[in-house]
C-alpha cells in the first residue's frame, strides 16, 4: 500500500510477507486487487510485490501512446525504489511479455520467473483480435466491453457453471468503468502491439517455467511450446480444462505450480 | 441458379452436377458463393444443392425475429419443392444446427450427415460470443466486425500465413456489407440462441460424421466429443492445425472426409 | 487371388473391382486376408490390389536377412507384372514406410499415397519396442506373443469393449501361429531397423494423405505432424479415440477418409 | 536407513529432513534408490519417509501372492512404527494405486496426496501389457527384461536423446537382476491385477494433485481426467513432452508441482 514517483507518474505497489522477493506484473485488465485471494498463499511463502503498472489499479494513467518498454522501465524503478538487486518474476499474460523483456535486457535481475499464458510475441492475429477489444473500448458499454473481452478468455465450461458471477460482473463494470478505465485499456492493448520477444529468447538464462491452459484460446498451448523451446532453461506444465483466465479457473493447480517451481533452488538434472 | 417460394420469401439455391443429392447448409457468414472452390470436387460426386437460408447470400431477407426452427422449414420446402425424398445434408457450424434439428425431426429424409464445426447446443459462453457480434453488426463498420468476428475463426498460424488476403477481405467486408447485411447477421445469429439440440440427438440415427477442427476456438473439439458420442451412428474426423473456418483453412482435409463418407454405403463393422 | 515371381519368390495378390488401381500395403502383422471386410467398399471405388509381401500371408518365406528396400522391389515387380504405370499407394504401418521408399524413388509411379499410422523413421525408441516383439516371437508362444505384440496397439478403450474378441484372437493366434510365422514376423522386424525416409521426404511430390489415431502409441500423432511438414503435398487427419490399429478400431472413418482423399482430382487451393 | 517388523518381513525405509511427513510409495520398479537425485529437494521442505514395500528395494521378497490391499497394510504399520497421525502421501504409478485405497479407507490418515501417472483401475488393457512382462521375467534375461519393460514407459523424444544412458542402464540390469528380483516383479505386477478403486473415489476427500504426461502411453491422461472428476477435491496437472516415466523426464516440473501442491494449506476458491 504504497507508491513511488516514476517519471511524474505515480506507481502503486503492495508489499505482504517476507522471504524471497516476488514480484508479480498483471495482465491487461488486471491490477493488484485481482490477487486478493491469492495473498495469504503466497505471502506465507514469499515477499510477495503487487505492482500496478502504469494505466493499471491505482497507478497514474499515461497521458500519451507507449510501448511496453516503458512498463519494463515502472518495474526496474521498482526494484531500484525498494533497494532489490534479484526478484522472482511472475507475470501473466500481458505482464509476462513484459517479464520476458526484463528478464532478457537484465538477467542478473532475475531470481525464477513465471510466465503463465503468454505470448512470445504479438502476432497479427492476436492483434487484430486486440483491435476488436479496442472497438469495445471506444463503446464505453460496459457490457459490449464484457461481451467482446470476457467469454473468450474462460473456458466455455467454466463459463458456463459460473454463469451467474459472470453476470455479476459485467454489472459491475458497467457500473464502476469510466471512460478513462477504457482509455486506459486501448493504451495498454496498443502498447503490446510490437511485442517480439522472439529474438531475445535464448538471453532469457533465469530459470523459467511456462504455464499454460488447454482450453487457452488467446495464447493456445501449442505456441507456448515454442516458447519453451526458445528459452535455454525452461520448464513447461499445462493445466487441463482450463481457459487464459486460468489463475481464476483452477486457482490451485496455478498456485502449487507457482509456489513450488520459486521454492526450488536449482535445477534437477536426473540423468 | 434458382429461386422458390418460401411464405412469401424468395430462398435462392444452386444445382450443380448430378447423383444423389446433396443438401449443403451455409455457416452464418456464408452463402452459396462461398463453395465455388468446391463446386467441382462436389458437383463430381453428387447432386449438389446450395441454398442460401433466410437472411444469406440471395435469399430475402426477414423482417422479424425468428429460430432456428424456420430455417428448417425453409429446408423442407427445398425438399419439396425438388421432389426430394431423401437427401444426403451437409452442414457448416450455424448450419450444423439447422442439420440437427432437421435430422433428429425428420430422420427419413436424411441419408447422411455431415457437421462440420458445429455445436449441440448455444452455451451461455457461445451465445455471449455471439453478442459480441451484435454489437459489431450495430457499428456497421466494416472494420469492426472484421476484427471481431473474424480472426477467432481462424488459426493463429492460417491467419498470420494468409494475412495479406485477409487485410483484402477486410477492406471488402468495409465496401460491399451495407447496413441490411449487418442486419440479418443480428437475426442469424439471434435465431441460434435458443439452440440446444442436445435432448434428441438420440434421435438423429442417420450415419453422421462429425469434422472437428484441432484449433476451433468456437466450437472445441472436446464439446464434439460429446456430440458424437449423443448420436447413436456417428463418425469422427479431426483435422490438425484449422480452425473453426475449417473448410477455407483446409480444403483438402475437408473435401476428402466429406466425399469419403458420403459415398460409403453402409457402416462398417470389422468385429 | 494370383501369385508372380519375384526373384524366385512366389508374391501372392489379389484384384477386386475396376477403376483406377490402389495397392494396398500391408502392416507387419497383416495380409491380404486382413482387408475382407474392407474390399466390398474399396472394390466399389478402385481396382483394388492387395498384396502380400514378403515372409506375409499367402507370399513365400524368405531364407535370409532383407531390408525394406528389397519389399520395394517386390511392389516394383508388381506394377511390372500388372503392366501399371501409375497407382494409388496406401501403407499402413510398415507398407507405409515401404510406400514412402517407392514414393520419393518412382514419384512418377504414384498416383495419391495414403501413409496410416506410420513412422518416417525407425527411432531407438521403436527399434527397442520391436525388438521386444522379437522375444515373443521367438518364444513361439501364441500368448506370449498376443500379450507382447497386440494390447499396446489398440486404445485402451477399444480393447476392453472388445476383449471377448481379443481372447478368441489370442486363442487362434496359439492354435494357427506356427514357428516359421514367427521367424518371418522377426525378419519383418528387422527389415525395418534402417528404415530412415527423412532425407527423402522432400522427394515425395505425390498429393500424400497422412492419417493419424489420438491413442496411437506406436506412431503418435506429434512425430506424424513432422511427417506431414516435411513431405511437400502432404494433408493430415487425425481420427480421435482410436489406437495404432486405426482399420480395425475405426473402420469407417479411415475408409472415408481413404476413399474422399483418393477420388479427389487435384489438390483444392481456396484462398 | 531403517527397517521395521511386518508380520514376520522386514521393511526398509528412510527419513530425510524435518517438517510435515510426506510419505512416497514407489512405481513398481523402483525402490527408496530411484528418489537419490529428489531428496535434497523434497527433504529440504518435508519430513521425507521413502519406504520399500513388499518385494521392493531392501524389504522382504515375498514368498507368497499377494494383492495391493497387503502393501495399503504395510503403510499402515509404518504410520504406526513411526507414530504417525497423519501424512502427506505421494504415489506413483503403483504406489499411486496403494496410495488410493490407503485414503480411501483412512481418510483421517491422509494429509494432502499426489497421485502421478496412476490409473483408477487395471483395465484389460494394462493387466494384458503387465501379463506381456511377466513373460520378460520369467526369461530371467537382463535385456528381455529391459526392451519389453522399458521403451514404452518412457516418450520417444527422450528415449533416444538420451540412449546411452538406455544402453547403459541395460547392461545394468542385465548384470543385477537376479531370479529373485524377476520374482518380486511378477508379484508385484500380480499383485495389481485385481486393482479397481472406482467405486471407492468418492471417499477421497483428501486435496488430491493428480500430475499426468502428455505422451504417458501406461496410464494416458484421457483416463486420469476421468479419475479427477471421480474425486470429489482433487487438482489436475498435466506435463507437456513427458512419458509415464515423468519424474525421471522431466524433475523439475514434476517436483515443482509436488512441493506447491503440499505446501499449500488450503484450497482456494477465487469465485
Amino acid at each position: 500500500m504504497a507508491n513511488f514517483d516514476f517519471k511524474g507518474k505515480s506507481i502503486y505497489y503492495e508489499e505482504h510477507g517476507s522471504g524471497e522477493p516476488l514480484i508479480v506484473l498483471n495482465g491487461i485488465f488486471m491490477s493488484c486487487m485481482s490477487w486478493m485471494a491469492f495473498v495469504p498463499a503466497f505471502s506465507a511463502e514469499f515477499r510477495l510485490i503487487l505492482v500496478d503498472m502504469l494505466d493499471q489499479g491505482r497507478s497514474s494513467m499515461m497521458d500519451a501512446e507507449y510501448t511496453q518498454e516503458l512498463q519494463t522501465e515502472v518495474i526496474l524503478a521498482l526494484y531500484e525504489h525498494l533497494g532489490l538487486e534479484k526478484a522472482h518474476i511472475m507475470g501473466i499474460s500481458y505482464g509476462g511479455e513484459v517479464a520476458m523483456k526484463l528478464a532478457a535486457a537484465y538477467p542478473g535481475k532475475v531470481g525464477r520467473m513465471i510466465l503463465s499464458n503468454t505470448a512470445a510475441h504479438t502476432s497479427h492475429w492476436l492483434r487484430d483480435i486486440g483491435r476488436s477489444w479496442e472497438y469495445a473500448y471506444q463503446s464505453r458499454d460496459g457490457s459490449q466491453f464484457f461481451k467482446t473481452c470476457v467469454p473468450i478468455v474462460y473456458s466455455p465450461g467454466f463459463y458456463d457453471a459460473n454463469h451467474d458471477w459472470m453476470s455479476a460482473r459485467e454489472d459491475l463494470f458497467s457500473k464502476f468503468f469510466g471512460a478513462e478505465v477504457y482509455d486506459a485499456f486501448g493504451r495498454l492493448t496498443r502498447s503490446a502491439e510490437t511485442h517480439d520477444a522472439r529474438p531475445d529468447l535464448d538471453k532469457i538464462t533465469a530459470p523459467a517455467l511456462v504455464i499454460s491452459s488447454e482450453f487457452d484460446f488467446i495464447t493456445p498451448p501449442y505456441q507456448q511450446k515454442e516458447l519453451v523451446s526458445a528459452m535455454p532453461n525452461a520448464s513447461h506444465i499445462l493445466i487441463p480444462g482450463a481457459g487464459h483466465a486460468l489463475m481464476y479457473e483452477k486457482p490451485n493447480e496455478f498456485t502449487a505450480a507457482v509456489i513450488g517451481f520459486l521454492r526450488m533452488k536449482e535445477t534437477l538434472k536426473v540423468l
